[in-house]
């Protein structure tokens, strides 16, 4: 299962800057097969969870974000850079290499006590992920686990997300 | 069903600049059943229509473009603003109502002769989804159907996309 979601993923160098060698999800995404077997992946191991939805990132994390929940027969929540959602949110900055980011979540999209997982495609130093967890915290949400396709294992963004569960489909 | 839809859509003033009224899908997201309904009535219409793949749209387009392609058990391909795709890609350029835009899409993304069906959230002016339609056509590839939640049917973007079949599941 992991064989061939890995052997499907492109090594695309120097992208988005010189040095970074971009691991690019969109072969598996274009294959029907892989596609199914990613998404299949995250909602088949949340069963008896009693989860309310999903949580996904902007942008690639709505695309198996949006899949799960539906899979799963639940809400789908978007999480998203600042200026972009019209409706009240709740706010969080965090901060990047160089710089900082700042994400959203409307204040109505999770209520107290409900169990969400949160979904995003590759699991770098866990910046945006922690900036997800703590807008579900700030709801009153309960986060019963934080899902992958890719986890870059030497830049530890598990370590920082520690006081969640963590899953990853594939491992660098 | 339409109404059921209709009646979720939340209208938020003054977003994203005064004197518009945005019409804010995530109460449809958020819930479940209407969640599911959305994306069942763009897939349900797709029988027999041989589809390849589901085109969606950056970035609230990949929420029900990927859940739609899942439940097809087809491809996803992601249409983009300029340098968000790292592999090759084509382009194409189209003007807003201030400046203009540029998407792109990967040049493996589709098969000359493909049947694919591109998805999006809202039909506004059609610029963006006549945008994903020349770099469909640019691969080869053949526009089944045009899917939209929401057309905004005073802003005229059906006769933009005139030379396509077009799908929106509410209109205002």
């Amino acid at each position: 299962m992991q064989d061939q979601l890995k052997a499907a993923v492109r090594d695309v160098p120097d992208f988005p800057i010189k040095g970074i060698l971009f691991k690019d999800i969109t072969p598996i995404l274009q294959d029907p097969k892989l596609f199914r077997l990613a998404v299949d992946t995250i909602a088949d191991r949340q069963k008896g969870k009693n989860l309310k939805a999903v949580v996904g990132i902007d942008a690639r994390g709505f695309i198996f974000a949006g899949a799960v929940a539906y899979k799963l027969g639940i809400g789908f929540v978007p999480v998203r850079k600042k200026g972009k959602l019209p409706y009240k949110t709740v706010v969080t900055s965090y901060t990047l290499e160089y710089g900082s980011e700042t994400s959203e979540m409307h204040i109505d999209a999770i209520n107290k006590g409900d169990n969400v997982i949160i979904v995003d495609d590759l699991l770098a130093t866990g910046g945006t992920a922690m900036a997800a967890a703590t807008l579900v915290k700030k709801l009153g949400g309960n986060i019963a686990e934080i899902d992958f396709l890719i986890e870059l294992a030497f830049l530890k963004g598990r370590e920082r997300l520690r006081d969640y569960p963590i899953f990853s489909a594939i491992q660098y």
